[in-house]
Order: C-alpha cells, then structure tokens, then sequence
C-alpha cells in the first residue's frame, strides 16, 4: 500500500492530526461525492419506483461488504445505523428473565451498557463484571450470555481468545474492532457481532452492520417490524419477518447513508485492508513505545489501533491538543487519553502528538 | 402563496407531474445543499468534537422545527428516522399482554400492521379491525389501545374526530397527516403520533418524529437504550434514559441528514404551511371532481391531499403513467391507483395526469 495516496483520500488530515477514529473515522472524499452523487440524484430526478430499486441494489452491495469483513454469509448480516442498535436488538430479542446472568466486562461503551441496564431493570436479569482479559474464566451456572467487547474502547484490549471455546452464546460490540483489525466470526464463534460504519470503516453517522449466526437467529423474537423487515409486507397482520436477518436491518436507511458507507469501505479495500490495518497497528505500538519512553505510561493493551494513556488533566489535556489540531479524546471516568491510530495516520501525526503533550 | 416560486424549488418537477408523496415527497433544492453543506464539513474539518455539538444543534432545531408543526411541546417530542420506527416504539413499549385487544381499522399501512402483528404473536395481545370512520363506535371493553391512520394511505379517510373523546389511549399513524394537513396533537387528544420527515415535509430518507404525551411516556418501557437516549451515559448500568422524549430518539442520526429534513421543513415554512396545504387539499379535491365525471370513481375520501381511484390494472397503469413522467403509485390489494397532491403540484401536472389515463 502506498500510505501517502491513501492519506490523501482524507482532506480533513491536511490539517488535523487526526487520533479519534475510536469516536468518527475520517470521512474519504470518494464516500462525500458517493452521498452527494445520490442526493443530486433524488433531487433532478426525483425519488421514484426507480429510486426505491436504487436504494434496495445500495443496500446489497453494502450488506456484501460488510459481510465480507465478518466473514460471514450476507444472509445473516443486518444493516443497522450503530453499533448500539444492533446490541440493543440480540438484548431486546432474547428472552432473558430474572434468574439468568450476562456476564459482560468492567470496560464496557455506554451502548451496551444501556442495553444491559434495560435487561436488568425490565426483565430482572442479573449482570455481572469481569475484567475484559479475564471474562472467560468468570462463566458461571446462571450465565445465559456473554456480552463484552471485541476490542475494549477503554484500553484497547482484546476479548480473550478462548470466548470461542464457551458453550453459552456470546455477543461481541465490534465498535473498535471491525475495520481496525481482522475479523472472522467464524474463528471468534460468536453468536452475534455488532460493528459501526462510522469509525474504522471511514462512512457515515447513521450506517452499521449486526451478524446473527443462525442459531441465534432461531432464538431471537423480532419485536420491531417495519416494512423492509417483512418478507410479505401485503399480508396484512400475517405479515411474517425475513427469513434471514433482514429482519434485523434498520427500518430506514437513505441512498445517501448506504452509498456513502459503500464508497469509504470501497476506499480502504482499494488500498488494501490488510494492510491499512497493519500499517496501523504498527503505528499504534510505536506510538505506546514513545509514550512509555516519555513517562505517559499506556494503559494495559493488546495489539489493536487504540492507544489509552495517563494525563494528569485528561479533559483540560484534550482541549489543549485539539487548539493545536491534534486530535483526541479523553476516557471519562478514567485518567486516561485516547489516540485512535488509523493507517491513514502519518509519523508526523505522530510527532505532532508526541511534541503537544 | 406564490405556487410558481415554490414549484422553482424542486428541480425534479420540471421534468415529472409527480403525484407521490405519500411515499417520497419532491426534494427541495435547499434541502440537498442543507446536506451537502454538513458533508463538506465533515469532510474538509473532520468529525470532531465541534461536530458533534454540530449535530446536537440541529438535532435541537429539527425538534423545535416537528414540535411546532405538531403543536407540542419540545420535551414531548422524539427524533426517530421514520414512522414506523415511532410506531414500533409505541407498541414494543407497552405491557399489554394475552386479554387485552388493540383496535385498529381495515386499511392500515405494513409499517403499523407489523408493529401489532409483533405485538399480536409475541404477547398473545388480539388485534381487531374496524372500518375507519366507524372505528370510535367499535372500541370494546377489551380495547386498550386505539392504533390508527390519521389519515389513511390507502384511500385518504381521516380518523373520525370523536377519536378525542375515548378513554382509551390513542396513537395515530401520521405518515400521510403532518405536513399534509393541519394538526395538533392537543386537539386529537391522541397519546402518540408518529410522522415521517421524507414524505409530506420533503426530506430525506431516514428522518421522522414522535410525539408522545407526558401521561403515556410514564406507561412505556424503554427497551433500547442507545447513547444519546440516555440522561447520564457514564453512569454505567445505572445510567437512565431521559426523562423527557429523547428517551425515544433515534440511536444514530447524521449531521446530512437532520441539516436537510430541517431545511426541507423550511422551505414549506417559508412559502407558508398554510397556504401550502390549502392549495394541496384544493387541488386534490379537483383531481377527485375530474376523475369521477370521466368514469374513474374516487375511493371514498376526505378533506385530504390523497386522491385513490378505479384503475382497471392498477400496475400496468401506473408504469404506463410513469412512461409519460407522470408518477402515481397502486395500492396492493386494491383494485386503486393513489394520487398524492402537493401544494407544488400545478394545474399543468393535473391535466398531464388526466390526459395520461
């Protein structure tokens, strides 16, 4: 990959040296003009039969490339508009009760977190923490779900390997992980991966992606139904779901929002994933190297794209960074920045870091 | 009014006699660049923190704007990305259970019909059908909930007013009322309405509203719980939603798209909404005249901007009718072609529909 060429797909790095992609990737040129393309579209032409068809080939074609950064069929891969949405749904749809446990871990995003707070305090599940590295261990005879994160937006840490090995289902919140580094849900056996189209994968607010391995599928009751869930929508009452999970996908997603995430994973396949990915996981250890060297000692990781690290002042530090247009983002809660490292990023992205701390 | 100038501001009617907002309205040229303008941005500065105030702020505006075109206040009304989604929410968030019966009529819209046919197979709840007008004289000692079309898509009937008066709560589907007509949830005395941004009020895909009543926000479970539903997202399993409608907001809207549904809003606004609807409800009560004196009887309406009537082959029709840039849509299962009547329609585009049959 020529890493210089795929920076200048990104005009916002012109001036920014730009570490939150954990929060909002970089938006590509190709992905705006994808939008913008289809909004002048519906506006000379309006939005008819045609348009509808058009929607629905924008929405294949970004279910197939979704699918295949899963590694999954596109028959058990929903279009969502975040991450949070599809969690919500497998917590939603499961008919947990009072008696069963999730366990999920001590460094987990708000949008699972509410969706496990609505387990607790609507059905009377019980949640209970572990640390993320330590989560496999923690299963115990009440446990009914694993819910915890690919990669933790706290530290960077990984689930640990062996979530493969357990026999009760397990939903991954794929948010940091899908687009920063592999995914394979085959190899991760995970019953459910939830991912954003707005961060690693460079697209738009409003675009996501959730897998439903089809055991869990059987399992899950659909309890939203709008008319693009339905695989009869004329039937009236009778009107039963897709049989496959679209009846998951979100109930309205635009052209522009489909074309637009379509055209940034375009972008980054067109330089390579694997490498975009590499290249910035390499960057990111160098990163927490030099951190460590300077005394900001980084917070216990693993080989992933986020790097957290001590600041005395984390919020007023953030704010300093960003009059300087080095961009990042604090951890609330925790004394701790954090620099989401893309293979977009530059060694002076790096330096500019480094040098304004 | 001037027609003409707000005719000027929907490219695509120069080209098309566009009779379909009920499904999509025309897109106004403000709107586009509205979305245009947030994509530059984010593209050009990046998604930074000051983006995300950005979005805050016109998720603000776009609510104030739906508030008033509902007479409701702010704090009762929620951002969703389209009607079926408010509906979906309404109905999931409800504890009716096995015994208890919703009543609804029998030209209901797959977006609503899905949301009780979940709430039918998954909660034992019976549904029963009435005709619309009639539909106050069916409610039941069962009846717990009124789910209804304010204004029905299939044939533009409006809920009968005596609606009002039950002490049952009521909930319209509103996909085919705001924007069309006048309305005012303290009048309908309704306890929910869901309308849609992309239809009657010219914006994108992906934008819609819900207002909820105060008493009926205090019934409804919160089942799904993104970020920005909840009133202190750190709290972690603590963390509750909103005390107010955001509760029931969208989990991802973008910048694009509620910068287009606001402008789309003020378009119709700056021509007058009044006047808008006025010349619509006008110009649909002349198409129904014309039709029946050439032999293509109206379906049974009201003082609305829908216009349903006799078409031989409903669906050949319409594509012989979309040949000559004149777009309409069938309604399936009805022996129907529906005209939607904008106050951006001219006396041209109803001669053009006319002589095209």
């Amino acid at each position: 990959m020529d890493a210089s060429s795929l920076r200048g797909e990104f005009p916002a790095l012109e001036r920014l040296a730009y570490f939150n992609t954990g929060t909002n990737g970089p938006l590509p040129q190709a992905a705006a003009r994808a939008a913008e393309r289809e909004l002048r579209q519906e506006l000379e032409q309006g939005r008819t039969h045609a348009s509808f068809d058009r929607k629905s080939e924008l929405a294949s074609e970004l279910r197939e490339a979704y699918a295949s950064l899963l590694h999954c069929d596109t028959a058990d891969l929903a279009l969502t508009t975040c991450t949070s949405e599809g969690l919500a749904q497998v917590l939603d749809g499961l008919e947990l009760q009072a008696g069963d446990e999730i366990l999920t871990s001590d460094e987990e995003h708000p949008g699972l977190l509410g969706a496990l707070g609505a387990a607790r305090e609507l059905r009377g599940v019980s949640v209970r923490m572990a640390p993320l590295p330590q989560i496999t261990e923690a299963v115990g005879p009440r446990t009914r779900l694993v819910a915890c994160s690919h990669v933790s937006w706290v530290s960077g840490l990984l689930a640990p390997a062996e979530l493969s090995e357990l026999d009760v289902p397990v939903v991954l919140d794929g948010a940091q992980g899908v687009g920063a580094i592999p995914v394979d849900v085959g190899t991760l056996r995970c019953d459910a991966y939830a991912g954003a189209g707005q961060k690693w994968l460079c697209g738009p607010n409003g675009s996501g992606m959730l897998y439903v391995s089809p055991q869990l599928r059987a399992r899950l009751r659909v309890t939203r139904r709008g008319y693009l869930d339905l695989a009869d929508p004329n039937e009236g009452l009778a009107a039963r779901p897709h049989d496959d999970a679209r009846r998951f996908d979100a109930m309205a997603l635009s052209s522009e929002t489909l074309a637009c995430a379509r055209a940034a994973v375009g972008v980054l396949q067109a330089a390579g994933l694997g490498a975009v990915q590499a290249r910035a996981r390499d960057l990111a250890a160098r990163l927490a190297g030099e951190l460590a060297r300077r005394g900001r000692e980084p917070a216990p990781r693993d080989d992933t794209t986020l790097v957290s690290f001590q600041s005395p002042d984390p919020e007023g530090e953030r704010l300093r960074l960003a009059e300087r247009a080095v961009i990042v983002r604090n951890i609330p809660g925790r004394p701790w920045l954090r620099a989401s490292v893309g293979g977009w990023n530059s060694e002076d992205d790096l330096d500019r870091l480094l040098e304004a701390l």
